[in-house]
């Protein structure tokens, strides 16, 4: 329908994710399939435990793989329910008229609609972690080269004493380190409760197959997770929402994590500081002599984004389920998780590009005439000695060996390599 | 491009939105539009003043609004510059040869993005306050019909004392009221600054064109905003953005206003409660015999988001132009008008449809036997009596007058006048 | 007791407000004082209806003013009731035996505690319009003082065109007097409506002071607002929060007109950019040489915290009286409160001590050799040829005149004017 | 000072942890203490490792050990460098003048804050711990007993299906066991870094002590977590802010464990439903009837804060060391630690004395004449059929057994035991 075509919408809005993996993998097509390999993985499931017929789960998994559903149309059917299970289980119900009534069997709409959106986020989350490791192995090469690169360390944007460029890089490798494990230490949990969390559709149904079959209720939810490829949950998680929590926490922290780098790249790219540069031509709608760090921009305006929503993530519901809390989940879900992937294909291609300038570096770290070593020569003249000496012009009338920034690095060189070393330990 | 085509979204993640007008009002090709617009708009009030020529302005006006881009390709090209605009003018200019260097001329990308935004937020609020509009009507007809019909007013979610369901409905009309009068004061502006803020292109055109033509630039952002219909701001407000959190903090006002009738509804419809019941099916996947609050719920969960993402917009930025904290408005922007509008359009199906059902309202305020009005039994018989009374089993042993919910209405009747009498007044 | 005294806390993580009068303003102190102007504003606004004896009124109002509690027993006295105002009630009543049961008579928790609230809220708010008031001489005097001293104006933190310090100056005080006016368009309303916001205890107490007094209720709320110096609302609005909503987007709205002046000089204060410095020390712990920007600091982390705090702010409760969410609308309000009038009196510290280096602006301004003039160069030598002579080394082989950065400050000079006119005419 | 103990606070504001242990831990006086500490453990550390003389630690030791300050006069001093440790250090070194030069040595005001911040999370964290077991004992002997009491499952508030209400307890308590694993899987890191980061103050004075003693900075470090109690860190953290991250992370997921309770009780606690009661009294100033759920709504209220004040933690920070971002999570951290200890606490004493009436919740179940199971009447007849008869008035004509709530559990009561024993197995 054209004016559906009117209103579908990609990055125009949000270049950080604009024709990244992560607007693919998160798009309303890859939700809608991962509610159908959702339904089909339920009744294999069933089969598997003599549920349902066998030829009619192979009648619905087949089906579910290849129907075509308008998400838009399925939407605006959705509203009636708050719930876009509702239409999709009617649309998959007439698509398979022989065993409409295995489909879905005993299932909420919640079983459905978590499960798939713990996939997307399952497939979102492994994109992220790989472009994670792309930074992070170019972030090690960087802090290696630059191990002995001196450069002021800035304290609240100030010049405060001498560091290198590579522990500067190590330190963005020890954000990402932390933000890759706790993306990977995610286990994202199927769901499967039927209405009330109680599995009493499932347990019926086996029952009413199975004599004695009401165990099988908690077997199903097992078989279920192996089948879908999550992991499976000890209980029906409706109303119990930490899994989707520790899902936002770990977003976020990538999103820093990655945030970082951004804003400290922006501000040594300054005009006045010219310290790297975006190799990218960040062009300028007017002036023609600008160099923007425009992947930067864009990786920062991510970073700024991704904990409003995720605060949405994991809200208190109301009893078995939720009435707007869960519901106010999915949008903010879906576009914490571009967002993190966005900024993670984006800093791959900002870190993987960066120019550095060593004689910069250098030139910066010797504008204050020996100031930056200052607490230096506190320590061999006495704090009051130096601020009398600091007030002067010129440069201060010390051994100059004392001035030299480089002669002051005390252990940024080691804490490179033991960063390093950390990381090269890490799977 | 087929794969363009997969990443596109609709509501399928927000019901709430799901085909209404909202949707297409702020949909990418809406936005997309709205720039071009804006430079049309520039285009014509440059030629108004005599800075570009008259046949270049028609021509690029022309070409403007029938131009057709691709958003999503658009928005890949954006990533280079960390602005759509970019590439827009590019593809601009290259649609009117004889005219592209006037495209854009002198402006900046923020000018058109921000001017863009605030034609579609001036749009969508139209939208919104036409709803609300509709939505008053019929809470005024509901408070007037229902004046007097006895219910409990309910505090901590406990039976507190008499009320009439017309002051309840009075009070959601209250909050409506507010949030339109805000909708209404916004002057959304339009933007015109040039690179960094100080119209210097536009002056070297004007005084290039027109000897002594400096001042025609500060006329020019005048001229701008009446073609494009936005307000004229007193001076470029690239960084500084109170025009942007005050738009925010109106739809904060809305979204929140459309959830109190939501979460009321939500539970005077409980099942134990049944005060009142959506008019649509509400079915559920599982359950036939449910009727879920689903629009309620729906309404809610975008009062929930809306917030959130308000609070992304107007964040401090850095010096003439931001680095990260203007481009995180604009996915946040468009979500927080879509989720007020889509909750308005939401909200007026709901309180049109709304059943009410005086008879258990007064079964309800009667179910304590007299507890309801302690407070007042209180003031006749002191408090410890009460609750020494109260303590008993069975109906207080006091006169049926006094416990008679219907005679301690206070004065309930009157604030409904009072209320509809205001919402009379307004324009 | 000496353990209260351990727990009691002041400023020590928060210097933004430590000392400040926005801590005095706002403290439980404070709040308490107000509860009790609160009920002591009833009773002689009872009394003046004849609804209570006036000697009994007399009494509250004298015990009122002078009863001495202490904060920390009563809060913990709260925890039963969830409500700060039942202990407080009692305590009053039995301060006045004569009186006890016109005190607090008719009214509900929430009467006293959103009303003391806004009485708060009005003090610190006044206060804050003061400090503001003074910054925004200082800025009108640093804009008019620096109307054309040339500097970078930078986007994306780039140098990008000349623009002038007054320009900057001129664009905080535009901030600032939006920000201003909007605190001053508040019209805070005090809160009496009864337990269920039905005014029926104070209907029942008219009807039998006065024969057919019930219509005094009403007028008992104008009174009530009249008493306490605060708006009196068009219906109690326990449920209807918006007042709440739009006193913290004020808020928000000052702390971001606040935090934007303070990101500014904290980047213009870079070592290597120099181009102002705060008065203060702003010591460090390990360097005397460094001199921080620590006031700009102590504003900035004002600014980022306020909006997290007024999200809070005006939450959707359920029915008459909310279960949770008013209750958590009072800690961040204080802080909002608190936060903001410390960053108000804090930077008006920072501004009427400011450094400005306009020797460090124009060698800034110079620094690229004719690049911050490029987009005059484009319009007159064509964006090729610009970008082709950019690439080569040295200062472009232009006239001097067209590189000269004063010779192209646009209207930068005139917005300084049109900024000042606007706020000479501001009240 | 008078004046300084008129604006010292306590709870009023905030009941839910008015006088509880959450308060005193986290009070200035507290974080004071740890401040000391901090420069204790640090002169201890340096003594092992024959950096500052062992009388000259053992001076300072002592002297931090017992020295008063007042924390509401520190606070102001700590307005001009931005951190209250620079007066903290200037009081100390006053204090052991002998040892001056030998105090703070080589470390900056965030190696001493940081670890103080983590010093007084990790005590708060501990207290959570201990209250949650508390809890979940409880909630585990409520699940047990309640294994089999029939109850409505409800979904968006609506009468769903049956359950028990052991497996409503059981799920409160995986929530639970879910946040306190989170909360001790937390390794909160003492922080040693320098002016920089590079240790390069401690490793200059190794050196100057101890000839090839470069290396002991690393090594100090170690000794420096190990004598404050807390872990050590690969490498400072200053600008690596995921410890904070995760922190608040924690503490999100523990708060709205709290809050899923909490929700429910206010919800079965409502005058129509009657399943539970609050043992407390809970007040109200008005009604003497009212038996209000205080102690679900103070822990609700704290449910809805800590996310918002967690949104402040760990936010990204400029270079080395950040400009307002570090400085804006001290207070917030204090408020997201002590709402959540708070809310620990109260809910502690709310399932303690928890009344469960499992007649009323019975008689809910059978409120709608077996609507309550059509899920399972709609397997055993069909869909349609199953709406035409609820369609009718009265208990739908099928066979009482299938209509008995009971029989329609599913596996609810196995959900409580697998439950119970996974809670079981957790050390």
């Amino acid at each position: 329908m054209s004016s559906d075509r009117v209103a579908q919408d990609g990055g125009l809005l949000a270049p950080v994710w604009a024709g990244t993996k992560a607007e693919a993998i998160t798009a309303d097509a890859a939700w809608l399939r991962a509610m159908l390999e959702a339904e089909a993985a339920l009744a294999r499931a069933q089969s598997r435990l003599g549920l349902i017929p066998s030829e009619s789960a192979a009648a619905i998994d087949r089906t579910a793989t290849t129907l075509v559903i308008d998400p838009a149309g399925l939407a605006r059917r959705a509203r009636q329910s708050a719930s876009p299970v509702v239409p999709l289980v009617a649309d998959l119900r007439q698509a398979v008229p022989g065993a409409a009534e295995f489909v879905h069997r005993g299932a909420t709409s919640q079983d459905i609609m978590d499960t798939a959106a713990m996939l997307v986020a399952t497939r979102a989350v492994r994109r992220i972690v790989g472009d994670l490791s792309g930074i992070m192995r170019d972030l090690c090469e960087l802090a290696e080269r630059h191990r002995n690169t001196v450069m002021a360390a800035r304290t609240l944007v100030q010049q405060a004493v001498p560091t290198t460029f590579g522990l500067k890089a190590a330190g963005w490798l020890s954000g990402l380190m932390r933000a890759r494990a706790r993306l990977r230490e995610l286990r994202l949990p199927a769901q499967l409760g039927g209405a009330g969390g109680t599995l009493a559709a499932f347990t019926e149904l086996a029952a009413s197959r199975i004599p004695g079959g009401q165990a099988l209720a908690l077997e199903l939810v097992e078989l279920f997770a192996e089948e879908i490829g999550l992991s499976a949950p000890p209980a029906p998680w409706h109303a119990e929402r930490s899994p989707v929590t520790e899902l936002g926490g770990a977003l976020v922290g990538t999103a820093r994590a990655l945030g970082k780098p951004a804003i400290d790249i922006i501000l040594m790219a300054q005009t006045e500081v010219g310290e790297v540069a975006e190799s990218s031509e960040g062009g300028s709608s007017a002036m023609p002599q600008k160099r923007n760090p425009a992947l930067s921009v864009l990786v920062r305006s991510a970073s700024f984004q991704v904990p409003a929503y995720a605060q949405m993530l994991g809200q208190v519901g109301e009893h078995e389920r939720a009435a707007g809390a869960w519901q106010a989940e999915w949008l903010p879900l879906r576009e914490a998780l571009r967002l993190t992937g966005g900024a993670a294909e984006t800093a791959a291609e900002l870190v993987a590009g960066l120019q550095v300038f060593p004689e910069r570096m250098r030139a910066n770290a010797e504008l204050t005439g020996g100031r930056l070593v200052a607490e230096r020569l506190s320590a061999h003249l006495g704090r009051d000695e130096v601020k009398r000496i600091l007030a002067e012009e010129g440069p201060p009338p010390v051994a100059g060996e004392l001035l030299d920034p480089e002669a002051y690095l005390g252990a940024a060189p080691e804490l490179v390599d033991r960063i390093i070393a950390t990381y090269r330990e890490q799977p």
